[in-house]
């Protein structure tokens, strides 16, 4: 067989010759819609590899980008690695702190920016001395006045003849890297590889998983900063679907505008997203006309969400689970042949699970005592993974980042019989009560179904009798009432009565990551010293549970 | 990332753990349905593992089959390659011959046939003395008479515990052997890699190629022992279909039976098996109630077939074109974005092209001087291939197959802007008239569309004004009558006057190949000595064409 090595520039020059009309379409960070097509996006991406190479920044480089969903983003997604360069995307929501450690870190030589990081990076050049290219996403004429250092990316590919054959080299090699947000500790590196790329390119979309044909439009909200925007600017060339990139502002408004105007079929999003685009549908009365599926990720999906795009918009959730490390997507939630018979109502309840592996994806859990735990849709442990794409060692990192051959996740879980994963908590944010755990996620997930809830966050904090107790903080939705009581009754006969929260805080708002995930260690250093009711504590006391809860048998998430 | 190389046995681990309860049934050679599940196909194939290491066929061995579609096949399928060995499969309707021969160019150590080839093998035994181990797919008690020497697979596989550990290796190690039914010289075999395997299952399960998901229903009519089975036996289990198995009767009768009594919604074949399940079903006044999609390929799939499943049976047909040498699938029909405002009758016309590239295949056609030709759907060539499943050098070959990196596929075709191919023929079975070439296969299209016309050959004879002429080869359609000049009269405003074919001659059946294809080298030995009427090239001597067609302009296949 002819030796082909899976490199990211065959994605491209796929695309070019059999999906050469079809379109990609970004609303400009300026504001205005641009379009061209895959044949153009090639053309430019090899004038881009030209002038990277001019500026000898080919050959396993790091050069960062720091920029949203655009199409010149698009083009230095290929062009950095189709010369043997790493692309490095960086989050611009990180702390500034952690930006400069990343690209000192990563040791970037270059740094490709959108104007509106301007400020930003004019506070990184004195701390970042390894970059020595300073390149602003515009046109010559409109370089920030904040980065007057800057060169311009238009000039830069202005009269290339843009004709750069992409070299073939060793398939292993590394293509793009992204820091993971910690939220203690330094951001960790995860280097992708040309391989891995394809190999999750194909594995995602398959039928049974992301199923993205040529027939898609597809809106990946998700950033191209963040996990490689889950690999669809990526996937999409490969199977010449129309790829729509929403820039900057993920607003409900602006969103639904590009759906409509674009025909978007497929699109990808944090829960929050979503809800955004619900509220903003919902204030106006408007209807969705093309989206037909939705990717949720990055955090649980609220039923809510799920029930309300399906029943009152006609949108099909697919909620998965992923990682950074994975490349990032390990799990989605599709069906199988013997759930044909399901009622709608079920085929909603079935997709608050994570969904079952990819091929090229292994799961198992760990119990507490290094056990691995039998895949019975009740067992408990720690989610471990292994597969074609999955981080062994992190960046510049000295050890392994593998137990035993697999990557911990740090996710707490469930798996049943065949393969489909149920997140019940990130191990951080279990609540352990008289010894036995609670899942913080199952809590929330009931109280956002509440028609009073916008948002809901459940904590442990500190019980002298308990160890740790659960605390619900709830943001009411606008116009709607609620109280603890009331709040406090919705749990009752969803839950065992020792996982019911002990009390509610209502709150305006909460706390956000990065990556725009609840802010868990936000919300624990800010209630560290709260104080539960006493009744609480009684109330539990009354059920005789004195010696712990593990009388019930219950074991979290496994009901 | 993790080092995980592509091994075939990763689809087998993958379907028990995560499809463990999905079914492979099969009708066996004996005749009753044999079922049960992955998880027991992969426990059977370890014990075949275990049995092959402790008769020391692990590493490297070529191991044969002479094996219908069964289960038996099937655990072969995954357990000698799973060893490290090479799974030979033969294609026992070679002439006897030739098995010999590619018994003895392979260097079969082992041979596991089916019951029903023991007379075959029986006359095989003396001539391959490679062969150290004759393993028939029976139980103990049912070794054929014909050949007492034989152990029993059953046997074999009997009290191993079933426990092998799949080993992890070089992907490009080699995993299948296929010998391409030449119709002149030797055969020739293509070797496959567990790499090759894996990248062609999950390019062609992608939602564009046979989108094959874990809901389908799969019966590979196609032979295991012909092109992989067009690599079905390894795509199912990474996806989870369930796979029914058609055994050695793939009659109109028994496959309809086969489709209704379990699901079927998808299955692959060669035209004259879809034309036999539609004769049956016509006769009967029968109707489908699963099968949803055809693949066809092997040979230019009749019009008449694409039409009738789809009118009359609501089946939809998925033509493909592809060879042993690309593992084999290369191209599929579906349809783009773009497609998506054609008419039901449009969308049945558009499906007589071969369709587009796999993603991983490269395809470009050479003019008659060595030059490169434009993709525009008119210029024709001969097509060349490169991807990453792509036959480079065929086994103990001494010399490349390929043409500047490029496999000559000796077809001859059109290709479009999109991709969209169209093979006008064979190379060698174009018909050269006057200096300007006429497509057999496009005549042949023609001829079937006809009521009365089963089945039709075009071939070249001798002319001595014109060097060749076309003369047309029809089977009737039982119960219908058609003379010669009604059918001649049928081309009439179909193509250009001077491809009209000079002759008609009726016949009762059509020679086919090995592999089912009909037989144009037998046809053209039948033939050779044929004399065209007189009429004929006064005819075409009347439309003023004699210095050759080329005045009107027309390219072959290119209106």
């Amino acid at each position: 067989m002819m030796k082909q090595p899976l490199m990211i520039s065959r994605l491209l020059m796929h695309a070019e010759k059999y999906h050469g009309d079809e379109e990609v379409v970004t609303r400009t960070v300026e504001g205005p819609v641009h379009r061209y097509t895959y044949r153009d996006l090639a053309r430019r991406a090899r004038q881009a590899a030209e002038a990277l190479v001019t500026m000898k920044l080919g050959g396993g480089a790091c050069v960062a980008t720091l920029a949203w969903n655009t199409y010149r983003h698009l083009e230095l997604y290929y062009a950095i690695p189709g010369v043997g360069s790493v692309c490095h995307t960086i989050n611009p929501r990180l702390f500034h702190e952690q930006i400069v450690f990343i690209i000192n870190h990563a040791e970037d030589v270059a740094l490709f920016f959108d104007a509106t990081f301007a400020p930003l990076v004019a506070e990184l050049r004195p701390r970042c001395p390894t970059v020595k290219h300073w390149i602003a996403l515009v046109e010559a004429d409109r370089i920030p006045e904040q980065t007057p250092f800057a060169r311009s990316y238009e000039a830069l590919l202005e009269s290339r003849p843009g004709v750069f054959a992409w070299p073939s080299f060793d398939e292993n090699t590394a293509s793009q890297l992204c820091y993971t947000s910690g939220t203690t500790g330094h951001p960790k590196g995860v280097l992708f590889s040309h391989r891995t790329t394809l190999l999750h390119s194909l594995t995602t979309a398959l039928p049974d998983a992301l199923s993205i044909s040529t027939s898609e439009v597809v809106c990946p909200i998700v950033p191209m900063f963040h996990a490689n925007g889950w690999g669809l600017p990526y996937t999409c060339p490969m199977v010449g679907a129309k790829l729509v990139l929403a820039g900057m502002n993920t607003d409900g408004e602006s969103l639904y505008r590009l759906f409509e105007a674009e025909g978007v079929t497929f699109a990808g999003a944090v829960p929050t997203v979503w809800q955004g685009l619900i509220d903003y549908m919902q204030a106006g009365g408007l209807r969705l006309s093309s989206l037909r599926r939705f990717l949720v990720g990055g955090s649980a999906c609220p039923f809510s969400i799920i029930r309300t795009l399906s029943q009152d918009y006609g949108v099909e959730a697919l909620p998965g689970w992923g990682m950074t490390e994975l490349s990032p997507v390990g799990t989605l939630t599709t069906f199988k042949r013997k759930h044909a018979t399901l009622s709608e109502e079920e085929r909603l309840a079935f997709r608050t699970n994570h969904g079952r592996p990819l091929f090229g994806i292994d799961l198992r859990l760990i119990g507490q005592h290094g056990e691995e735990l039998a895949c019975d849709g009740k067992s408990v442990g720690e989610l471990q993974v292994r597969g074609l794409a999955v981080v062994d060692t992190y960046f510049r990192g000295d050890t392994s980042a593998l137990v035993d051959g697999w990557f911990p996740t740090g996710d707490i879980a469930t798996i049943d019989g065949d393969g489909y994963l149920k997140i019940t908590d990130r191990s951080k944010d279990m609540i352990k009560s008289g010894g036995e755990w609670i899942s913080s996620i199952e809590l929330e997930n009931i109280a956002t179904l509440h028609p009073a809830v916008a948002m809901a966050a459940v904590i442990g904090v500190a019980s002298a009798k308990w160890g740790e107790r659960p605390l619900l903080l709830a943001v009411r939705r606008a116009g709607k009432s609620v109280d603890k009581e009331e709040l406090l009754a919705w749990f009752e006969g969803k839950v065992a009565r020792w996982w019911v929260p002990d009390d509610v805080q209502f709150v305006d708002s909460l706390p956000l990551t990065a990556t725009g995930k609840l802010s868990k260690v936000t919300l624990r250093q800010r209630y560290q010293d709260y104080q539960l009711p006493a009744q609480g504590e009684t109330h539990r006391n009354g059920l005789g549970l004195a010696s712990g809860h593990a009388r019930t048998g219950r074991t979290p998430g496994g009901n």
